[in-house]
């Protein structure tokens, strides 16, 4: 627990110094056999890219310096709770272990769109605020049945 | 819907083209004025990045060549259903309308983690298959606290 406070202070400092480069207030830290090999703050006015939370610019920069999109033995420790986006990585990564401060409704308080973006996602699409449309019949299958007969695939 | 099927074929086939050249079975156009502007196929394996789905890569594209993170004025195009990470992406993209081939279960059927992860993320934190640890008082609301101070942020 003394580490994980170590580490999640680490993360905390990284959201704090990243704002005054124009950032967004959150931090994160990816840690494997103890040690940070990841750092990062929120980046998405700076680069112009709505995905760079600092959780993703983390998960992007470890699997870049571990040359694999597979996480499963790092920790992340973030300043605050991750949006569905974040989540959504973290398990796509296969990290096991997530540990933050702050929660969603703290980062609702300071202006952000984590708490409405949660409860979209648990919509059924035809009820979001966002319009989805599905056209089943457009062929999407094609892309799976080449992938199920591709012998050179490498699942993920 | 005739232009809506036409651009989503382009999603499907860029999804297609990808898979021999190491990428998963997914595909993404970012369309804005009747124009495709992005386009990307899955490269989760080749690029060594969790992150790298094709929406999220088609997403990062066209907010660099509109250098901005707010791409509302445009629709995305994907061969499948968005999984909960780039749901999450287009959320905070600002995009207000998405049409998709196949759903979130043919995914499921190819071997892919999307129903579980969109199972997880309605869990609470503490219920979820990944351990979720909040530390409350690790000092998480300092880096609000500067963001709110600082009076040359950008909200997003």
């Amino acid at each position: 627990m003394n580490d994980d406070r170590y580490y999640l202070k680490q993360a905390v400092k990284a959201a704090c110094e990243g704002i005054k480069d124009g950032g967004g207030p959150f931090g994160a830290v990816i840690v494997r056999d103890g040690k940070i090999i990841a750092k990062a703050g929120n980046r998405v006015v700076l680069s112009h890219d709505p995905t760079a939370h600092a959780e993703v610019l983390a998960i992007r920069e470890a699997s870049d310096i571990l040359d694999s999109h597979d996480l499963s033995d790092c920790v992340l420790y973030a300043s605050c709770e991750p949006c569905p986006m974040c989540l959504g990585a973290i398990y796509w990564a296969g990290i096991r272990r997530v540990v933050f401060a702050s929660g969603r409704s703290e980062a609702s308080s300071a202006g952000f769109s984590d708490n409405f973006i949660y409860s979209e996602i648990g919509l059924d699409p035809s009820e979001r605020n966002i319009d989805f449309i599905q056209i089943p019949d457009a062929g999407g299958e094609e892309a799976f049945r080449i992938w199920e007969q591709y012998e050179g695939k490498i699942p993920y």
